[in-house]
């Protein structure tokens, strides 16, 4: 951005027109009414929910910046580990067992991804690569080939028992706080499996914790968490059906979001709309 | 097969017309010199280059059968695993610890598909959608989409010195016997990795360890080996960059191979041509 000044962000610094943010404090907010944008570090904003922003300021997320291929990859590497029983066969080897396991009909496990926005549309077809039934559920309907789309809370329990190996994609907002609990998680397909990459309070811990001992679900991978990093003794550090990552599905790739940001703060500039900005009463 | 009848080969069994096998003995062949078809339960018929077959046999090996989904699966596992450092992750939560590791560049990590057949084709473009440069080498020139590709012996060289996660999918020939060795995976990008899903033959043992314990590699995936099981004892098992699985990257399915075979037969019967005859002189 030639002509541009950046400055860090201290308390008393002086106006800006525009801010670049991870987990602002609301000081920042109440010093800089002048804002035009800002700009998150991130995909998701349900940090801001609590926040009170300058009325004319537009809150802008990261739209894709290399984060999409990356949760293709991490959700696909989750989906074949579990169907393939490549994790077995690591505890098997580990012990220095051959062991042969009868293969599965990829058929019996259909993914359902909720949440078909840039990264969930990307999650889908990518899994779909790969031959497996894919569903796929969002708030509006949308259309994307190769994917049985359900759409709004009339069609959220067919969705659910479409499912087998459920992938949480959607924003966190207050009407999807708790979304993955006893009842919605017991809708899907006997044996099911979840994948989080959303944020920890979609999860009801005690819920998954609950199915996954009971045998109604067979396992989930995690990376994201209610407080993070996952305090110690939280029992899905050792739960042996639960994979645990440190929040790393999709990383913010400096070059891209630079690339990015810079290109929307022009964009702006210009007068010209852009893609990203957060509708604040729907939350994301 | 409506019409056929089928019999389980025991030596002194009566003339049939063709034959459907897995390691046969010669002596099914001595017996059997009026076969006109001969059909291996698998992709590879290496072992099938020291046996006599009767002269007027044609020998037929599956071409796909659900075989090539499953490799694109198995290697793009391989691939993310690797990549993402996943496993360096998982290791980490086994102790308790939620580190994170500087996200890697998808450009510094290309990926070469030596052997660019049915299986070959279709895992270099399962690769291709996360982005990775995706390279290809096979005997014939060859074109796929999005694939860099190389041929023949007079670049070779030049697809290794471009690849650095090098995955092995050739046919076992005499040619291509101890292929993975010393001087080939020194070629590679600095840090290589292997994944050998072809014949455990391809491999010289002894110089993908010299090569991972000195640091030139990596790390490798290993699904096929010299002798299979794995004999207990022998290093691949508890080597810490090596992944061990028992050859179960593509498995047969019973369903797809038994239509498989049967289309095959009724069509050599109707006298069409059918894809998958062996070239008894190239060696697959």
């Amino acid at each position: 951005l030639p002509g541009a000044e950046v400055e860090e962000w201290r308390p008393g610094a002086a106006p800006a027109d525009h801010a670049v943010v991870w987990s602002p404090p609301q000081q920042l907010f109440d010093e800089q009414p002048q804002l035009k944008g800002i700009f998150n570090l991130g995909a998701g904003v349900d940090a801001f929910l609590k926040l009170r922003l300058p009325p004319g300021a537009r809150l802008v997320r990261l739209d894709d910046a290399g984060m999409s291929v990356q949760m293709a990859e991490y959700v696909c590497h989750a989906v074949i580990r579990h169907v393939r029983e490549l994790d077995v066969y690591e505890r098997d080897v580990a012990q220095g067992k051959w062991g042969f396991r009868k293969p599965r009909e990829r058929a019996d496990y259909p993914v359902g991804v909720m949440g078909l926005g840039v990264l969930g549309a990307r999650v889908a077809q990518a899994v779909g690569q790969f031959d497996y039934p894919v569903v796929g559920w969002s708030r509006s309907a949308k259309e994307i080939r190769g994917v049985r789309c359900f759409a709004g809370d009339d069609q959220f329990d067919a969705f659910l028992a479409a499912t087998r190996i459920l992938v949480c994609l959607v924003p966190l907002t207050p009407q999807t706080e708790n979304i993955l609990n006893r009842e919605t998680l017991s809708k899907l397909r006997p044996g099911g499996y979840l994948i989080n990459v959303a944020r920890g309070a979609h999860l009801v811990d005690a819920d998954l914790i609950a199915l996954l001992d009971s045998g109604q679900l067979a396992g989930a991978t995690l990376d994201v968490f209610r407080i993070e990093p996952l305090p110690a003794g939280h029992p899905f550090w050792t739960h042996p059906k639960i994979t645990v990552t440190p929040h790393t599905s999709a990383r913010t790739l400096r070059d891209e979001t630079i690339a990015q940001i810079a290109g929307k703060i022009q964009a702006l500039e210009r007068g010209e709309s852009v893609v990203g900005v957060v509708d604040r009463e729907r939350g994301y």
